[in-house]
């Protein structure tokens, strides 16, 4: 494995490589190998491909570039700060994984710009690169003249064995295939190690042949690691196939070059120790103290800046050519990039009046998504396979398929978690998508971490979960959430919704849409609703708002969210006629709530007054923070049942007569 | 479409179509177009292989059905009324998707005897079926003998296009394909429609060339309708296949026989409505009222309880000659399927005094591990791909691989939805097996899921999680937990357990291993903890406990979980010595102290006293409920930072400083 003298392109390389062992050494933290065995495959698709612009990294016709084993950040950081990155410094490098720095163990996008995505939690960022594709697509399709193309740019992920071997890679990869997304290139550092050692333990199925099957195109490179040829070729080859997906089955060496540790677990995830550092050095010739790089080196890797912004001028004077023509759609297009919202956007959001037909609120979201379709063109998304039960089609604006990517409604299968995944690289893209998905409430599990990620990651994905809770009936406990929305409530930076009527459900998907670096959750039901006296678009914003009796202190506050409000209207009328003083509120968004300040916040739930009733057909978890201290809570502590929704309602304690009871108990405490 | 006259095997064919008709139009509610596609499939199969015994469903060596598809119940309840089940009775099938009924929507195991697994949410029966063959494969090669052998069955798993689609069923498979589960048959029910239409929509993968990449013998059936000998013949070649699962792709027709609906989305998941019901009825010459099975179909069909009594019979038979020759396996075998512990197994518990060595807890976890599986030869299991970071190996007892069925301990690969999916057929294998899985506690969002099917079917499953918090470090944030914790807790029938040193390390295990019928939960710390003063194995049992400060009404309770509990009682010695009077409550298990009785919950938190400190690594998401109305909580209410752990710890308030100023704040309150 001894290097003699060290070309070029071996110096560029194991720049790479002696950034990565360097910060991990320093950092005693942090995961060398594979930014060692990658080293060779980054620098050819770096140096000879990746067209971006350091010194603008947001930039709209860069190539996306997504290190989906995102553990091996310290490839990330190299590769940025050896092309120009002002993000990244040396200093920054040398800050590697301690509190407060721009290069954080795992690679964040709202921390470190360049970054596309958050990628770590494994499989993630290859699905966020079929997202980054099909915005590309779309876009491409959208805006592109057959005189004059603006959107044209690839998306390049490397990722690992353990990307491939979680399924939700499995999910977007059969996607990506399906839909034939050329511009998608994906990198595989197939170097047989994981943390438990070599694969052979747990993996040993042919993932070329698999990706052959999901319809993409597969190429071996037997040598990534000195056969920086082969790998040009192969990315050559890649690009020339429009019609698929290219999948580069690239066989590495983890922590190539360390005599001792190369080829082990040892390097996946552990600095390498002072003396392997040493004899790492020696091994590849690197007589450059730590964080060094040699001149050369530098100098090579910084014309990505000239190259940068050549890329950038050129694409600058070709938008200018189509603007002059179409002038109306360069408009638009600059708008939508920016992030500017169309000017009264907001005037379609469907309102309701107390007459109103009863709807479920899974309609009112239809009706809603369909109105605000036609005014915001930039929203685009669909179900994973429940399209007439979620509702989430968008009329009259065609599939997102092969040969049709103008078309606005994506078709995921069932494919939840991959279709978050893929929800967030839309989200993140920054070409102005607003990306909307849809599934059963209670499958929010299976899509969980891609939820998160969206909340950790500032993706403004919206998604709209219906069925929300036992009164969707006969399907049973495995589809009725009972403990999802509280799961949900927990995730820091997420906003979860759950309207009571049509009105909330249009002030719901205000925000929603407003908020391009939060996501949105909204829990709609499968049953109807009627349109409630005193909803409004506006209140949503409060988060919980008085829908009666907002005089003086009452006897007791019925609280309400989405289905259980009207119940609690009902429970209200039926109490003041017997000389109570009740106050109704509805509450369709605890975090809007917690964002109000002190005085409003007592306004609705004054400390002086803690006789309470909360009435949601959910669990109680969480909600002894809002219950007051003599308060109680018509909720459900078990799984649910498979029964008619009525039936099941019923029996679990949802009727206006165990409401007013459960009422009278309170105020009797 | 039409058949003229019925043979014998079409009548029985039928049977199965027309309850499912009739079952779900009664319900208004159900889908009965895959039981009206996967009707001819699954009569062969039941019919000509599958070995059970009806009348005890819980004969150990019967060989184990999955319908993956369970949306497709009524296909289940049909074959099971047929086939003699006592658990479904006509009546039963009438009740179907009723309040209280043994027919629910999905299939249960724990309502309906016979039914191996809960099934519904889709891609999770067919990872069950990986885990059941799994059991089969670990139990023949630890008992059987060259000349003797007792355990000896097949699993098979009807699957469709959605299970196909969820990346859950390519994690499984993928391991089932590497470990070469011979015993494994999976038929696909491949009839191209879900419930969004054609799958042509989104699903146009090859899946069987999938399957051969995952290393599965695979075949086609092109014609499932009325192919009866093809299916027949496909099955026969799939057990001869001995060192692979098989995948039977089956072409079937979803809602075969209806006129009009048959071969389209609206036969997915609705009732074909009274005219469609007819019109089946003629086409396929039906002249059965609603509910009547012909007498000649039924009592072929219930030839299969005098088959299984016979098959019993004979396994008994070979069991006795099994006992007469190999005496202690017998009785270990006997025990094990009765689900008896062994006497005294938690004698084998690892016990801490104050003085010893501070361990992280997943070091005692480790050690627990290590040492009850000497006392409990059933328990079984590993880690999704960290196991030497999750300290799971179970040392000397080898790995379960091809050629090594016997060993125990699991190797998941990076496939935790899998893992968990997997261990859920284990444990309800009903053959004693206690398994085990682990990966970092962030992730168990990623097999969520899963854990909610752990509670709902209540299967005893052991989740160890290491990494629990914050103090984990430099891996920052997509790795921390910060709600996971809560959302955890809030699923019902789960057992969430956060030990704070190695006594309730053991003490946590000793419920897990104990709570056959409910899953646990252990969240365990990478950093080191001391041995603490006050701690017992015991007392984990109650949930929450005084650690010191029993006497009277303290100035000050101060809460802690895990990691947290020995900053409160380093906390508490600085309160005393300023003349506080102090209570250290360690709160290992919410879910136990609910299930203590109100006097032992009041001496714990006195009503009388309000003043608490709650302190965990974590959100404070759910933690009203114990804060008391004067209370406060040091938490952590937005997703974490890449640092050094310790350095995190501190910038978030874990010191003992800060314990010391907050409890100061509450006591000033």
């Amino acid at each position: 494995m001894v290097v003699a003298a060290q070309s070029l392109e071996e110096l560029c390389i194991n720049s790479i490589r002696f950034l990565a062992i360097d910060a991990v050494e320093k950092a005693k933290s942090g995961h060398p190998g594979l930014p060692m065995g990658a080293a060779p495959m980054s620098f050819v698709l770096w140096d000879k491909f990746l067209r971006v612009n350091p010194k603008n990294p947001s930039w709209f016709n860069r190539d996306r570039f997504v290190l989906s084993a995102g553990h091996g950040s310290m490839l990330q950081y190299a590769l940025m700060y050896l092309a120009g990155f002002d993000s990244v410094s040396l200093d920054d490098i040398k800050q590697f994984r301690q509190w407060g720095s721009k290069t954080p163990g795992h690679p964040e996008n709202f921390e470190t710009p360049g970054i596309e995505v958050t990628t770590g939690p494994l499989g993630q960022g290859i699905c966020n690169g079929v997202g980054l594709a099909m915005s590309e697509a779309h876009l491409a399709a959208t805006f592109n003249k057959p005189d004059a193309t603006i959107v044209d740019h690839y998306t390049y992920v490397i990722l690992g064995d353990g990307c491939n071997m979680e399924g939700v890679s499995g999910e977007a990869c059969s996607l990506a295939g399906h839909l034939g997304l050329g511009k998608l290139i994906a990198l595989y550092d197939d170097n047989h190690i994981s943390i438990d050692g070599d694969t052979a333990v747990s993996f040993t199925e042919d993932v070329g042949k698999r990706f052959e099957a999901y319809g993409w195109h597969v190429q071996e490179v037997p040598n990534g690691d000195t056969d920086l040829d082969a790998i040009q070729k192969a990315i050559e080859v890649a690009k020339s196939v429009t019609d698929k997906p290219s999948l580069l089955k690239v066989r590495t060496t983890i922590g190539y070059g360390s005599p001792n540790k190369a080829n082990t677990g040892g390097v996946h995830g552990a600095a390498l120790g002072g003396d392997e550092v040493e004899a790492t050095r020696k091994n590849l010739g690197w007589d450059y103290e730590p964080f060094v790089v040699p001149e050369d080196a530098l100098s090579h890797w910084r014309k990505a800046v000239d190259r940068g912004a050549k890329y950038e001028s050129e694409w600058n004077e070709a938008f200018a050519a189509y603007k002059s023509k179409y002038a109306s759609e360069a408009a638009e297009f600059e708008r939508r990039v920016s992030g500017k919202l169309p000017d009264g956007w907001e005037k379609s959001l469907p309102q309701y009046a107390p007459g109103d037909k009863a709807l479920a609120t899974r309609q009112t979201s239809e009706k809603t998504l369909n109105a605000i379709a036609q005014s915001l063109p930039e929203l685009i998304g669909g179900s994973a396979d429940l399209t007439h039960s979620n509702l989430t089609l968008l009329k009259g604006y065609g599939d997102f398929q092969k040969g049709s990517y103008d078309g606005r409604n994506l078709r995921f299968g069932v494919r939840e978690h991959g279709m978050g995944a893929i929800c967030n690289g839309i989200a993140l893209d920054k070409s102005g998508l607003i990306p909307y998905c849809a599934t059963f409430l209670v499958f929010a599990d299976y899509m969980r971490a891609a939820i998160r990620l969206s909340a950790l990651s500032q993706a403004g994905v919206i998604y709209i979960m219906t069925h929300d809770s036992i009164a969707l009936g006969e399907d049973g406990p495995t589809h009725q959430p009972v403990e999802t929305i509280a799961s949900l409530r927990a995730i820091p930076n997420l906003l979860v919704f759950r309207p009571a009527d049509g009105n909330e459900t249009s002030g719901a998907y205000k925000i929603a849409v407003e908020r391009r670096h939060q996501p949105s959750l909204l829990a709609m039901t499968r049953q109807a609703l009627p349109q409630l006296d005193g909803s409004s678009i506006d209140a949503v914003a409060r988060g919980a708002y008085i829908l009666s009796g907002s005089d003086d202190l009452p006897d007791i506050i019925l609280v309400g969210t989405g289905s259980e409000v009207s119940l609690c209207v009902s429970a209200a009328e039926k109490l003041r006629a017997e000389g109570h003083k009740v106050r109704v509120v509805s509450m369709p968004c605890w975090e809007l709530f917690e964002e109000q300040d002190e005085a409003y916040k007592n306004t609705i739930f004054p400390k002086a007054d803690q006789k309470r009733l909360v009435v949601e057909a959910a669990s109680s978890f969480g909600w002894h923070k809002y219950m007051g201290n003599d308060g109680a809570m018509i909720s459900i502590e078990r799984f649910g049942v498979s029964a008619p929704g009525g039936v099941a309602m019923e029996k679990f304690g949802y009727t206006v007569d165990n409401v007013v009871a459960e009422a009278k108990k309170v105020m009797g405490k």
